[in-house]
């Protein structure tokens, strides 16, 4: 493949001229525009974002880390950010964190390097410290589901405690005390938090908690279908369990129906997230709504805003989960 | 933001000096890369891809064009595609092109100029010869989920008209004589291919087929259910139905069940991906396998291979669906 020093030795002009051809700098004269354009389709080169940068130091691009795409809560997400970048001219760099420090640390870096001045950045496994780092050096830096104290300004963030709170008060209102809860495994504050709301709500109702009725899976349909397999070997007296989100109450209905335990005639269940699948479960899954759809608009709107150094529109920063009643739930 | 030229002023040397050190070029001398290192580290210029881009003309991405990533199955390509990057140190570049001939075009570009040399593109919208010209243009670009003949090489593709062919004579070896078909309204390939196989495998077996069996939806859950809702209101005798993928099945199944009709005793339903949603549906969804998890992998190995220019390991590039038997077919 040709490179810009090719170009600019058949051009017979410099680098730096080649550059200000590809970025239309009111600099190039018409005679190296010519020579430029000539030898770049001589050498079949085409001007990468590469040579524009080094000029013009503006992208086309805003970044995106997300935990990993194919979880479909992320692809929300995405979809959300795209639409508002797209709205503004930029396209998307996508990468995938996987909740690994390292990975999110190569992602970032990979993004900034490409020249995103706007990134959205979802970062389970950074410190506090080294994400503020980032967003000191990176002004267009924003943090969506994450919210950090010095730097609240740039933060998107859901009250994660409230929401299971609210899923287990729903619960025990509907006259259950023995209350499950199926747990992810991922070591992040979402688990901490949702865990630690469930466990409130009950001390809240003065009910009793018990370690054994927790169990613990991937955030997903199999790791709930396990946990759901587990919680039932033990032969507890549950009547009623509160799960991390809507894909482990997936696998946990899976479980109890191989076990012909009907929902919610002998087993109630509320999910977490009101994503797309939780209207075409069987029941219908009463769940927590996640606004991640409007909380990625407004981190994309915020990111956008400060990479262009306006001043950012005040609204929503702390979002709070809601209710979504359907059929996986009755009084006991 | 300090400049590449800043720092080159800074440091008292020449773009080109300032561009070798950054790369670890052999060519630096010790006191050039002191030299620039102290007025990057004064200046806070993080050195950029698009400065290494200029001299070492290889880069760490790899870039994936989808159809939208909010799609659990373009999230399980995406993801089958990062683990093949990942294992060769490569990061992934995701852009997303709504079958819109327009945006995969400035998709496929901006992959192109940000430096991306391997290409995974899933496009349904631009025309062969458009396809065509930017394999010519790019040694490692790929297709998948698509087959052009002069370009048979570069394509990883599915029999998607095999799939449904599958399916529907499935049905019918079960004693189903009236059966539906639910179809995408997207207007791409698959879209004909499928239904065609639906068509044929009635032709094959001398049933007649009637446009009033057929209705069209987003291929999603809510496109399922209303081209469901909208057959039921036909007062038709059919007795099972073939639908475009698991998410149309998904909402076929919640129409049935609103409308008190049983599956599979009094409906049986069959759907064409064998997505993660499948196994946690009610009943466990009957179904045809895309293995595009497989695909994926083998496109990115392929792409990374030809980027390369080494010589590409002979594997599967047109890919057979087979039957997936669960719980939403009976005897009639």
């Amino acid at each position: 493949m040709a490179t810009v020093k090719d170009v600019a030795k058949e051009a017979q002009v410099s680098v730096a001229t080649v550059s200000r051809v590809i970025n239309h700098s009111p600099k190039a004269s018409k005679n190296a525009i010519q020579a430029v354009n000539a030898a770049m389709k001589k050498l079949g080169y085409r001007p990468n974002a590469a040579a524009r940068a080094l000029v013009s130091q503006s992208t086309q691009t805003m970044g995106v880390l997300v935990g990993d795409v194919s979880d479909p809560f992320f692809g929300i997400m995405v979809k959300a950010i795209d639409t508002i970048a797209t709205e503004q001219g930029k396209h998307l760099l996508i990468g995938n964190g996987y909740h690994s420090a390292k990975k999110e640390r190569d992602i970032i870096e990979l993004l900034i390097s490409q020249g995103c001045e706007a990134l959205v950045i979802h970062s389970k496994s950074l410190t506090a410290e080294e994400l503020i780092t980032f967003a000191n050096e990176i002004p267009g830096l924003v943090l969506i589901n994450r919210f950090i104290p010095e730097i609240a300004d740039r933060c998107i963030a859901l009250d994660n405690q409230k929401g299971s709170y609210l899923a287990t008060d729903f619960l025990i209102k509907h006259g259950h005390q023995h209350i499950g809860y199926i747990c992810s495994n991922h070591d992040i504050e979402d688990t901490e938090q949702r865990k630690a709301g469930y466990l409130q709500a009950l001390k809240d109702h003065g009910l009793a908690h018990f370690e054994s009725h927790i169990e613990y899976g991937t955030p997903d349909e199999e790791g709930g279908e396990q946990a759901m397999t587990k919680l039932l070997a033990k032969g507890l007296p549950l009547t009623a369990i509160a799960t991390y989100n809507d894909y482990m109450a997936a696998g946990a209905l899976a479980a109890l129906e191989e076990s012909n335990i009907e929902v919610p005639s002998r087993m109630s269940i509320i999910g977490f997230d009101n994503g797309l699948i939780a209207k075409y479960l069987h029941p219908k899954l009463t769940t927590v709504r996640y606004p991640i759809q409007k909380m990625a608009e407004n981190a994309a709107t915020l990111a956008l805003k400060l990479a262009n150094k306006e001043k950012p529109v005040t609204d929503t920063m702390m979002f709070v989960p809601t209710l979504v009643k359907r059929l996986s739930v009755i009084k006991r």
